[in-house]
């Protein structure tokens, strides 16, 4: 009788023949009132040259898990780390990377332009390109269709709850959250049902400031610390 | 300078350090107003003697996605293929898995009761086991985390949708889709809301066919072919 521990000895994981593993994120911003996308351009064999998702391969030695992976590309792009970053779908199947049956773990995230700007700024192969630009480009892989399920899970997430708020200054205006949750949508919502959501989240606190917008000043609001993300149970559209 | 023909030519998919990769599936059916998850006891090392979920190594050379493995094995277990299988998160890192670093990509799955009852009755190691005993069973890796989790994107799908049809019969009365709801979910529902959804929906015809319960006679509907899944705006519990 084989024990686990004579299996265990004996095993080889090279043995079998295994997919290629990758993990890539789509990293949301809203800049100039564009929702954009961040793009690396291939320094590498395959498809060297073209355009795609910041990711790569899992460091075994390094890495405890697939976040890790996404968190540790992300920040080499952008100098920052998300403080809001979700699992999406994989991609997989034998003819998506021309080196063989491959499979990628897709992550997004959202974060603020101001945030990682001058970073990305620095490094010459990572840009932000909006999203209705896309079409111009000639995207790595499969990468066009992970950046449109990220763009459709982004959309209806918006909808659920105030997840905007992540691509947001640190301290905003309710009128700054209204704007990038119509970007985000790409249509119009009204302003009373998200202050209503704003404040029956719980999430927020009033940081005693304001600034002027026009001839009125409005409160500037901060998230408060650990508080967990609220969920609503309806969609924003239907209130 | 290096074609991407050159590159791939010389390319060595087992010079690097790779995780191991499987794919596991949580499939539900209801039993005796029971929710229950399939269990396999594993025949070999690792972790022989354990029961887990339905799963194991993608066939690169056969399966053409992530789905067609998960398909592949719970058509072996269960005799049937579900008609409705969706992705999950994936699982991964150093110590799930004793042979080293592993990543499963999980999907989950709803099975009307009836259409693999004698299937898995002739499988020796396979056995629908009520959520509510499972724990009283000790699961290899990390299979219980995976199935809490699927617990709860399946409450959270009925709850925005009328997935539960899935595991009724394939013609069905409102108190069984009643039944099956409050089942999943735990809790009562109002009849009246899932009537009000199931009418809206436009999934479902009337088969001119009725059956008695009690006292009276209950209509028997079925899924219109090629409809597609209807999902709410809002919360069932919310209505």
């Amino acid at each position: 009788m084989t024990t686990e521990a004579d299996y265990l000895n004996q095993y080889d994981v090279s043995r079998f023949p295994s997919p290629l593993v990758t993990v890539d994120s789509v990293l949301f911003t809203l800049h100039q009132q564009a929702l954009c996308v961040l793009l690396v351009e291939r320094a590498m064999q395959p498809q060297k040259g073209r355009w795609g998702l910041p990711g790569g391969f899992i460091d075994i030695e390094n890495d405890d898990s697939t976040r890790a992976t996404a968190l540790r590309k992300l920040t080499e792009k952008t100098g920052v780390s998300p403080s809001w970053l979700e699992q999406m779908d994989t991609f997989s199947g034998p003819d998506r990377d021309p080196r063989g049956w491959s499979l990628t773990v897709t992550w997004f995230a959202l974060i603020a332009w101001v945030d990682c700007a001058p970073h990305i700024a620095s490094v010459s192969n990572a840009r932000w390109v909006p999203v209705d630009e896309l079409k111009n480009y000639s995207l790595a892989f499969d990468h066009e269709k992970i950046i449109t399920a990220a763009l459709h899970r982004l959309r209806q997430k918006t909808m659920y709850s105030l997840l905007p708020v992540y691509c947001l200054p640190e301290t905003f205006t309710h009128g700054q959250l209204l704007e990038a949750t119509e970007v985000i949508l790409g249509q119009s919502i009204q302003r009373k049902s998200l202050i209503r959501r704003f404040e029956a989240s719980g999430m927020f606190e009033d940081t005693g400031e304001s600034v002027a917008t026009g001839t009125r000043k409005a409160r500037l609001w901060r998230r408060k610390p650990n508080v967990d993300f609220h969920f609503f149970s309806r969609n924003l559209l239907t209130d």
